[in-house]
């Protein structure tokens, strides 16, 4: 098995995030709270997830504050999650995945589910990467550095 | 363990792609290839990771066609891993996932590798989510429909 390392103290910005939401089921949770779900059932159902599997990366997201776990809606005694300031900050890494998958693990025409803009019903636009000023850059015009 | 599950046939385009990515390390032998290493030893040395998984992990990776092995630059016998086409597409959720980090994951003044503009030093822009016509969304304008 392969031990599991923490990223925590990795000087990547792009590294450090993966404890919280380095595997796939993690981020399959992510989706489904930005679609509404919120009790451990709707999660179950949605992910056929085994429960304990289901309830160590809920909990795994509500250490790192992705998830809050609060008070049923309805007055019930279980617990439902939505997701935290922090969690919601997730949102452009959200469709950044889903747009790739789009561009490379569907046939042009076979159905899917997408993401479309509430009122209008369109498909949201490609996400670009830009400069300050809003130029569009591409991977070759940007370079990682090490910066104070 | 974890039965290993395939998201193959996943109806959702944010589902597929996690048998390609949705593990840390393989994000960061992404985030690795994108900084230009090529070479077993270079991902090695920088993600420390023992080779029977790096080996695992980038075999994963050219399976599905994130990578792709070529002969060294120098004519050497070893092998060499680029980025093809469709792994440079992940470009956005290595942006994504690095600016999440930054917001999250470090204090505002400490050091750490930043993505900038290779011309002009300077960072590169907040990624955002943007309707058709250019507005800017947020996920509570968005909503995911089944379409055909």
């Amino acid at each position: 098995m392969v031990k599991r390392t923490s990223h925590k103290e990795a000087g990547c910005a792009l590294a450090r995030p993966l404890d919280a939401i380095g595997d796939g089921w993690s981020l399959l949770i992510v989706r489904d709270a930005f679609d509404g779900l919120r009790r451990f059932g709707e999660f179950q159902r949605s992910l056929g997830l085994a429960r304990n599997i289901l309830s160590a990366r809920l909990r795994n997201l509500v250490d790192h504050g992705v998830l809050q776990a609060v008070a049923a809606a309805d007055g019930g005694a279980h617990c439902e999650y939505v997701l935290t300031e922090k969690g919601r900050g997730l949102f452009p890494l959200m469709v950044a995945l889903r747009q790739w998958g789009e561009d490379y693990f569907f046939e042009a025409d076979r159905p899917r589910a997408r993401l479309v803009e509430r009122q209008t019903g369109e498909a949201v636009g490609r996400l670009e990467i830009r400069a300050r000023d809003g130029r569009t850059l591409t991977a070759d015009d940007t370079v990682t550095r090490l910066e104070g």
